[in-house]
């Protein structure tokens, strides 16, 4: 019989006496046979539970949701106070046309000088196309999307010899690739492209609907009880705006993991180091960025998806405002913590796609009553005026409870660079009861996952799905709905904690991940892994962008010392966009001297010139 | 292994197709042994929640929430589509002071003549003391409430004599009581009453925090977990009206259950039958303002808890708009389906308490955004001018799926009396899955009831509760998160089906209950009951008002052969009490040439003067 907590009231809560306290998982590290053998034992009638139940009360889950008195009323989705609009920005319109938002979100960038990349001698460092560069080449004829369609088509189609194989697309059609471009290629010769992104190759993470794909979530029997009738409302947003989509990305099964490891499809390696995962679960998504086949991608992001790959694979992701975008025709809608956000290598195309997808859903209207989408103007005049004035809020004892070496200077580093050259000032914060806030994410994803897949794995469906996404069904079964409505009131708490942070600062920052990419073992290709204390320091700093649906991106500030990315983590306000993304730009610009890392797997698609 | 549901996608059904479904609830009628007995299997280790499991399975469960794949995303509090102000009323202030929302809903009462009360002949038929009656009193002088108040007292320590007992009060402090009399009598003296409240005496359901008692919630010990330092909103509202709260009313333990059964402290007897239930779970309250010991009182109502009692009692009983009346102070605070609302004798007196409790809290604010409360102008030009444009919508296989005989043609007179003098309309509607609305509310509250007294139970008190309250928790422990998850997408379609309805009439209108007082069985007083076939018969209207959170009225329509009251129920759009309460009022007055029957047990409380 437990024994009764009660939680003093969110608003009476004495930051003083707060602890840090490191996450301890206990959790057995696992792959092949002892893996099948572990989940051959959760699935079993009686046994079964009986071993979750010792590894939730081990972790603190039952104490924590059902023997503690939590004060405040269960908030079952991310309720924000009205938030002022932020300096210095432009706002749009969410219902205008996708076309229309693009062209605003250009206006905000900085000059474009094509000289930067199509100046014919050699460039002083490795740097990835940028939308920008694209934009201008089909438009001064020095190439067409077809012809780069070939390119792309010809290094996806090799893929199947790579050795290590590295699946980056699930689905991919060239013939749906070429229409696609030639239409395109049509429209520029006509001297009317459609927007700055018509021609721009972008790809689809595999739970995202887009026409015709099947969307299996990395699956190998979504698509047959479920079937792709339309695009998702994000993707149509980009098709309208003249986009090529170049098919289905790679990703770990469902979102249910964060190292990208899928033994359906095979697991995608990491461009920075084959041997070593990308991350996930937008495991494709940032790896095809990354490799430079594609300008972009679009990713979920339910528990880091968008931004653990991203910072793990050297690239810029973006988590939206929870209902910022319209997650309709995705696997994960009618969730409270999942989005769908951009992935790209710079923060400018990261704004470009963003401006695209950007527009909540009508049911989302109600409750959540988001500010008007903006975008920061970035000329280094409106930087020095309002970076300067951004506090930033940083947690040390957290920032620097990491588990790769080299994570914490870097991210260390650029802020004193940003308070150098901009006056940004870090001020000390004190983020309270982050295990109660891992405990009630982990409470909602897994349940309203589980929720989406019930009725086919009562089909029977669910036992075709991998070892280690077994495992997390056998948790999330059995998790009763009294811990859901305890994990809500928990949100509320954690809701009001950050609120009252966000009065002191106007973002919080950390680095992306606990540890830089992780090596694959030979292992777990075949039958899968499950790793607990990896997946902890992958979440480590994730978890407030989705249970609060807070805005949060991950941009690239450096390599450890065996050459793997880092990523910087700027967590922002509610409807926060326009500043985490103008950080994120003065980061970019601040690093640019530091020449980037070429990817060990980096296809040069424009390499024809 | 179940077989695969897919819903229909809510916007898609065609209601010509749906057939009208008898509820058939599978589960055991029990008293006495039996019931301790069963108790005793539920709550086995492993048997208990095998038994469960095929009580869920026969009653269509696990099909439902598991099952089936529901196409709306989770909706898991009432979203309400913006709504338009009724016609004909006075819009208040929910932020303004309850002693001004009082004044402006007094103005909107028709006149006011003494002499239907206070002329010296005995009175055409029997009639309660109303609120203005009170107020005429103590202003001529007739009366002070001090002297209503040592009658009040000595009937209530009469009860304790009572053959059988009545507990119709849990706490009663006769010095309380004469304390607040004494200011009231006071101020009237000084020719400064606070408002048309003053002296006026009220209950508190005793799951509402009335200080300085405690609040058990019927039960053994929840006032020693959870102690009462301040009165919840809705009481110090009234209290600042000059309200004499006269103690805390009986009630099914924690509110789960509609009888009123109740071991810990007896079971209220229904004042015009004591070998009937009064019904519940506000037994008390309703019992109290049945008898006409007290104006009015404040109830909760989360499955039908204000209006199957005021129904059965021949009183009126207002089930408020989710988050019309702020539930901070009570037990159920945090629920997504309870509310607190007022019981009294007529909708006049109704209409005077609502005015005072109203306002929402302030979390509500951010995702309910509560229209202006407002209150019927009740003279009988704007009652021609606004009833005859009220159209009633009838779903006449579910209006006539009654037990007792009797209530069909009680309701449907007042139907055709109301279109006869006023022109209502009465039109055919279809009310789809209702069997999913019951499911759906059931695990609703059930789950957050739970939720709520968990950490209580794993200390060891749950073993205190009454065997049905323990039947009740044993099957709330039976859900889980993603039943929860499911439910709350069932709740967003049959919100749709209710707003497609809204659209074609203005007003549902169904009898309040199935049956009309059921008895006591004597076997129950002891050790309680469990009868899920009249909790079904009990329930069979009232859920809309929950699940959706839509505002409904109980009002007396009459008697059956037994002389047993039956009620009439409206459901209004949201935030539509002020047409329901016009209603209402309508069909007092259209039926108060009816003699009203007088309660066995009536106390005449005024009969000194």
């Amino acid at each position: 019989m437990g024994k009764k907590r009660v939680m003093v009231p969110a608003d009476k809560l004495d930051l003083s006496t707060v602890k840090y306290e490191q996450e301890d998982i206990q959790a057995p590290h696992l792959t092949g046979l002892m893996l099948k053998l572990f989940v051959w034992i959760l699935e079993a009638p009686v046994i079964g539970s009986l071993v979750i139940s010792h590894l939730k009360k081990q972790n603190k889950m039952v104490e924590m949701l059902q023997n503690t008195v939590i004060p405040e009323a269960p908030m079952f989705k991310p309720e924000f106070p009205p938030q002022e609009t932020e300096p210095s920005v432009v706002i749009v319109d969410e219902d205008g046309k996708p076309e229309e938002r693009v062209e605003s979100a250009l206006k905000c960038l900085p000059h474009y000088d094509p000289a930067t990349c199509w100046s014919g001698d050699s460039l002083p460092s490795f740097r990835y196309w940028k939308i920008r560069d694209y934009a201008y080449a089909y438009r001064s004829k020095l190439v067409t999307p077809t012809m780069v369609a070939e390119q792309i088509i010809s290094v996806i189609e090799g893929c199947k010899f790579h050795k290590p194989p590295t699946p980056l697309l699930v689905a991919f059609d060239a013939e749906e690739v070429r229409k696609q471009a030639a239409a395109s290629t049509q429209r520029f010769e006509e001297g009317n492209p459609l927007s700055i992104l018509d021609g721009i190759f972008i790809a689809i993470k595999d739970d995202i609907d887009c026409y015709p794909h099947p969307s299996k979530g990395a699956t190998t029997w979504m698509h047959e009880v479920r079937s792709v009738k339309k695009d998702a409302v994000c993707v149509s947003r980009l098709r309208s705006c003249g986009v090529i989509l170049i098919g289905k990305a790679n990703m770990h099964e469902l979102g249910m993991g964060t190292t990208g490891n899928n033994p359906n499809y095979g697991t995608t390696r990491n461009p920075h180091a084959p041997e070593r995962y990308t991350g996930g679960s937008s495991s494709g998504p940032a790896a095809l960025v990354a490799s430079g086949l594609c300008s972009a991608a679009l990713g979920t992001d339910g528990g880091g998806s968008v931004r653990i790959p991203s910072s793990l694979c050297g690239v810029v992701g973006l988590k939206t405002t929870y209902g910022r975008t319209d997650i309709r025709g995705s696997l994960c809608d009618g969730g409270t913590v999942e989005i769908i956000g951009p992935i790209a290598s710079t923060v400018e195309d990261v704004i470009l796609v963003y401006a695209a997808i950007l527009g909540s859903s009508p049911d989302d209207r109600i409750c959540l009553k988001p500010s008007p989408p903006c975008f920061p103007v970035l000329s280094s005049l409106d930087n020095a005026n309002t970076l300067g004035s951004l506090r930033l809020g940083k947690y040390t004892e957290w920032f620097n409870d990491v588990h790769s070496t080299g994570i914490s200077d870097a991210c260390e580093d650029v802020l004193s660079h940003l308070s150098r050259t901009y006056g940004c000032e870090t001020i000390e914060i004190v983020v309270p009861e982050l295990h109660e806030m891992r405990t009630a994410h982990l409470v909602a994803i897994g349940s309203e996952t589980l929720c989406s897949l019930n009725p086919d794995c009562e089909d029977g469906k669910g036992v075709k799905l991998t070892y280690d996404t077994r495992i997390s069904m056998a948790l999330f079964r059995s998790f009763t709905a009294s811990d859901y409505v305890a994990a809500q009131s928990l949100r509320r708490r954690i809701m009001h904690h950050h609120m009252e942070i966000f009065k002191k600062v106007d973002v919080i920052v950390t680095p992306t991940t606990g540890m830089t990419a992780p090596k694959i073992p030979a292992s777990s290709l075949k039958h899968g892994e499950t790793d607990m204390q990896v997946t902890g320091y992958l979440m480590r700093f994730v978890v407030a962008g989705n249970l609060l649906g807070l805005p949060a991106i991950s941009v690239p500030v450096g390599y450890d010392k065996q050459g793997l990315p880092i990523g910087l983590q700027f967590i922002g306000r509610p409807w926060g966009e326009a500043s985490i993304l103008r950080l994120a730009s003065a980061v970019e610009e601040l690093l640019s001297t530091k020449s980037k890392k070429k990817p060990a797997s980096f296809y040069d698609v424009l390499k024809t010139k």
